[in-house]
This record gives C-alpha cells, sequence and structure tokens, in this order.
C-alpha cells in the first residue's frame, strides 16, 4: 500500500490539506489502490514543535513515503529568524533540495465558470491552457552567495549543469508531445551565459522530438506575452527564477492563485502542494479555498501513481461543483453559493 | 547650446528618431534654450559601417554630449553574431555600462483613450500611474560569466555593492517624495544575499525619507501584483534583472509596447529610448510608432533640461492627438483615423 507523507504545514494548510485527503479517500473507496496517509511537522509548526523547519523525522518520512501532500508554510511569528532558519528556505526549500525534487509543474487552464475571476479581458483569457515547467533545484537558488567587503557587497551564482538542464528540458519535451506538441524555452540568451548554455543544450535534445514545436523567448518578452496572448503558450520550460516569477504570473490569468495546484518531481517520487501560500490572515476561519490542494491531490494520482482516470474523476468532480454556482469567498460573485472550506471538501466528494 | 546626439540605431530607429527631433525642435522653437543635434551610429548600423557595434567615434561623441536619444537596436541580419558583437550587448548594453547609465525610469501611466487596447479588464488598469525604476548597470547582467568543466557548467553572477544599492535606491525615494510618496522596493530576500542585502540599505535609506511610504515585496508576488491590481503601485524600484521583466510588464498593461517612454540617467547625462524594439519586420514601411520616442524626448527636456513645462507641453500634445481618435496602425481599432509615422509626428507638432 503506498504510503502519502502529509505535511499540512502552517496557517490554512492545516484546514486545506485534510479536505485534499478527503477526497483522494473518496476516489479510491473500493479501489485495488488504497493510499496510507501518515503525518508530519513543516515549516513554523516544525519549528515550534521539533526546533526546526525541517525536523530530521520529516524528512526521514519523505524519503520513505511514495508521495508529500503538502499544505503551505510560513507566518509572521518566524519572520524574525534568519532567513535560512525560517520555514520557507530552511522547510521547503530544503525539502525540494533533499529529495532532489528538480521539475516543479504549474497547470494553468481557464475553467469557463472562472472567466469572469480573471483580470484579463474574456476573450483574451477564455481558451488558457498551458503548463509552466519550473527547474527547482538549481539557478540562484542554489548556488554559491554570501557577502564581500571592499566594497561592501553580496552576491549570489546562477549555476546550471548541463545534467541539470537536459534532465528539466527533456521532460519539457515529453510533455508537449503529450499535449499540444509546442515548447516555450525560456532564457535571456543575449545577456546570461547560463542562458547560452540552457539554448545549447535544448536545441541539442531537440533532435528527438522532431514532432515537437520548440521556440525560444527571452523572459522579458515572455513575461509581456503572458499578458498579451497567453493562449499562444503550451509547454513552458525555464530555469528557477524565471520560473518563480512566471509561473506566479501565470497562475494569475485565473484571476485568483487559490485554483492552482503544482507537482514537484524527481522521476519518481513527487510532492504536491498548492501554489499559494499560508494566508495567516484567513487561518482557522473554514473561509480558505480548498480546490488548489484537492487538485493538487488529482496530480499525485496522475504523477505518482499512474492513475489518470481518478485523476480526473477530481478534476470533473470540482468543475462540475464550480458549475453548480459554488464558491469558497476568495471566488464568490454576487449570486454564487458560498461554502466554507469543510463544506467544498464536502461538495466535491459528493460530486465525484 | 546643449548638444543632442541621436542615434537612430536600426530598423524603425531610423523612422521614429526624426520624429522625436522634429518634435523637440517644434516645442523649443523661439526658447532660450536649442539643442544642437549630432548624429551617430549604433547597433547593427554601427556594425556594418564601422566595424562595430558601438563604434568608438560613437562613444566619444556620447561621452561628449549632453543628451542621447536612440531609436532601437537589432535585427535578423546580426543574430548570428556571437552574442558579445550583436547590436544589443555589444552596443546598448555597453554604452548604457560606458557611460554609468545607473537609472532606468519607465513611467507607465494610462490615458483613458487607450484603457480600451489594454488585454486587462478596463476596471483594472483605468487609474494606472506608476513608474518602474530599474537597476541599469549591475547584477546578473555585468557579474562574472563564464563555463565550467567537470561537470559542463555555466554561470553567471548577481552581485551588487553598497554603493551601486544606495544611489538607485535612493533615486527611488526621490521620486517617490516627488509623487504619491510610495516606494515598492521588488527583492528575493527570502532566497538571495544581494536582496537581504538591497533591503537591509534600503531600511537604512528609508531613515532619511519618513514622508514616504516603503514597503517591500517578493518578485513573484510583484509580477502578480501588476496583473491583479495595478493601481496599488506608485514608484517601484528593483535590480537589473527583475526590473528587465518587470518594466516589460507593466507596460503591458498599456496594451502596446508603443506607447511606452525610458530615461537612464547618470546624474547629469541621459539617454532616451522607447521601449520597445528595432521591429525589423514594419521598418521602412512608414507606419511604425514614434508617440515613444516623441514621449522620451519629453523626459530628456525633464530629465536632462529642467524644462518641465516643454516637457508636458509634448505630453498634452500627444494626450490631445490622441483624444481626436489618431492612430497609428498598431493602436488603430475601427473608427480610429489611421495615420503613418511621419504623419503623427506632423500631428504633434501641429497639436503643439
Ligand atoms: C517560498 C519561496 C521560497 C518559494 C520559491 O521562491 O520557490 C515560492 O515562491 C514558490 O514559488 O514555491
Ligand atoms: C536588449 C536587451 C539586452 C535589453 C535588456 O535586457 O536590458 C532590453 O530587454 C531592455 O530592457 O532594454
Amino acid at each position: 500500500m503506498p504510503n502519502v507523507l502529509v505535511l499540512p504545514g502552517d496557517g490554512i494548510g492545516l484546514e486545506i490539506t485534510p479536505e485534499a485527503v478527503k477526497v483522494l479517500q473518496a476516489v479510491l473507496k473500493g479501489h485495488s489502490t488504497t493510499l496510507n496517509f501518515e503525518y508530519g511537522l513543516i515549516g513554523g509548526a516544525g519549528i515550534d514543535e521539533a526546533g526546526k523547519a525541517l525536523p530530521d523525522e520529516t524528512l526521514a518520512a519523505a524519503q520513505a513515503a511514495d508521495a508529500i501532500l503538502l499544505g503551505s508554510v510560513g507566518g509572521p511569528k518566524w519572520d524574525t529568524l534568519p532567513a535560512p532558519q525560517r520555514p520557507e528556505l530552511g522547510g521547503l526549500l530544503a525539502l525540494r533540495k533533499a529529495l532532489g525534487l528538480f521539475a516543479n509543474i504549474r497547470p494553468v487552464k481557464m475553467l469557463p465558470m472562472l472567466v469572469e475571476a480573471s483580470t484579463l479581458r474574456t476573450e483574451v483569457v477564455k481558451n488558457v491552457d498551458l503548463v509552466v515547467l519550473r527547474e527547482l533545484t538549481g539557478g540562484l537558488y542554489f548556488g554559491e552567495k554570501g557577502r564581500g567587503t571592499n566594497p561592501n557587497s553580496a552576491f549570489d551564482t546562477l549555476v546550471y549543469t548541463e545534467e541539470e538542464i537536459r534532465r528539466i528540458v527533456d521532460l519539457g519535451f515529453q510533455m508537449a508531445a503529450k499535449r499540444r506538441g509546442r515548447l516555450c524555452s525560456v532564457d535571456k540568451a543575449n545577456v546570461l551565459e547560463s542562458s547560452r548554455f540552457w539554448r545549447e543544450i535544448t536545441l541539442d535534445i531537440a533532435k528527438n522530438y522532431p514532432e515537437v514545436e520548440l521556440t525560444h523567448m527571452y523572459v522579458d518578452n515572455a513575461a509581456m506575452q503572458l499578458v498579451r496572448w497567453p493562449e499562444q503558450f503550451d509547454v513552458i520550460v525555464t530555469e528557477n527564477m524565471f520560473g518563480d516569477i512566471l509561473t506566479d504570473l501565470a497562475s494569475m490569468l485565473m484571476g485568483s492563485i487559490g485554483m492552482i495546484s503544482s507537482a514537484s518531481l524527481n522521476g519518481g517520487k513527487g510532492l504536491y502542494e498548492p501554489a499559494h501560500g499560508s494566508a495567516p490572515d484567513i487561518a482557522g476561519k473554514n473561509i480558505a479555498n480548498p480546490l488548489a490542494t484537492i487538485l493538487s491531490g488529482a496530480l499525485m494520482l496522475r504523477y505518482s501513481f499512474g492513475l489518470e482516470h481518478e485523476a480526473q474523476m477530481i478534476e470533473k468532480a470540482v468543475e462540475r461543483v464550480l458549475q453548480e454556482g459554488y464558491r469558497t469567498p476568495d471566488l464568490a460573485k454576487s449570486g454564487d453559493k458560498v461554502l466554507g472550506t469543510r463544506e467544498m471538501g464536502d461538495a466535491v466528494v459528493e460530486a465525484l
């Protein structure tokens, strides 16, 4: 029986992860695959109860687990700690690195009933269906960093090895081949040496995928094009920092980051989490939107357990609930039927 | 008599710079300040006619000039050269660095008659009035870069000295103090050491500007907020690469980058250019939009020559022409009166 480690984390993470677990249990009821859920501490909860953001026990459990479901980490309570100890760096980033989760996938697919929630005009976003594939364990995030004196200065290093670039770009080609066959590699090759290297390797890999149409785009232009004409994109692949910026930007096409799920993969192992944060201001009030976490559960079934049919069952159940006019407060307009966090989870279970 | 060096560059640069010169001459007709215009080569034109993208003669003229008006550089003809020799890196970036133009200013102010051209909903963009201040001579652009073997790799360095950060952030506070009093410093302090350094220095400078309200925002969130609620911003200050991405993104709020002017300053000296590129596909057809270059001329009067009144005269003339329904093809909708490049320049002169 596969083991899923659930790491609720902080803030609304404590409220949204139980809803995703509930939905996963419901969709697999009577199924030959059943999941065994275990629980661990991460982020502020790790600091408070076990002395650090990624307790050794959590790391060991994560290494042993088949998949991880994460809520969200962080909050004002821990913001005064030195950065490397905080929930984000000491918890989430440390876990990504330790597990080698090099590929972060964020699908952004517009649902007809959510078009009005976007700040972009309806005709610009109504057919958006793209995936951003972000390299997650290299680049500026993990390169050498430090301070200098004489003159007083600080530096970070953007470094990529050939192998790091190959594995992520290759995955981009594979994903594009399974979708609409178009891969856009985003870099800044007119300025960065690491981008020129990225581009050379990408061109080399392209030879193995003659059926995929490859384009290159500078990151400044990509940010612009995501706002100007987002429907032009199928799969976008890019390095860590550019991906951090572009995934959030792409999520915003949906109007709220409350619907965006994500998967962070390393071949076999996967970590699944909503794209949004821990929202300390609304925590504990049963008003957080659990759908991004529920949809992250669907990604888990797809990528970690090969259960494509069951993944789609969850995705369709979410659509059905929205179709019927149910919304959590973050998405509600007048006329909608507003549900709390738990009630939204129940509605998805019922729609299954 | 102040000297202005005009560098038309490549593509539509050759068509749009004469219109800006025409407007500058018209607004200063009979004025006590008259400008002397000289001309030079840069970019592809420099490569073709003088053997390199930034010919020595051009650099010397730029160093001697009081201000520089630039069109745009680059085109497919030179894209096969090694990156450091190309029009962008070898021409434009080399000139920025040689003149120490550390501050890039891009104002993004919505005009009522252009609201419909934005891909964002009217109510989201109608009151946008922000400035992005981008550091232009440091960071990843100019840090050490190279390749490594064993393993095969490539790197770039994001490095900032205290002095580089101080001068740009200080300018941000000055600009905010003269506008609506709000400065948003964008960084990635939860990950980058250079950002933590940036934040410390920013907090230190803030003590000198008690009247300015300072906020900090992570760059991923800033990209999102520019799409979600752009009216929240007054002045944004950020490092070079983040600024490259965010200035283009912010420009897109206007629907077309064809209206966005920019100033690159170093205390006394300034280089003024449109935010758009050389658009080789439409070059030579008298259809390019000269307004961003004309508005860059207004910025020149404001920042290099202290002629605020005359700068505003140009800005108002542009608004009047648009108000009357005149548009270049990039902005035209049905019912608009379409003008060519030269005719648009004439219309602005007339409106003066
Ligand atoms: C919390 C932060 C360190 C993290 C990142 O930058 O990777 C977040 O923005 C994300 O995208 O998951
Ligand atoms: C052409 C390119 C090198 C340049 C940059 O990245 O600075 C451009 O994008 C800009 O913003 O002026």
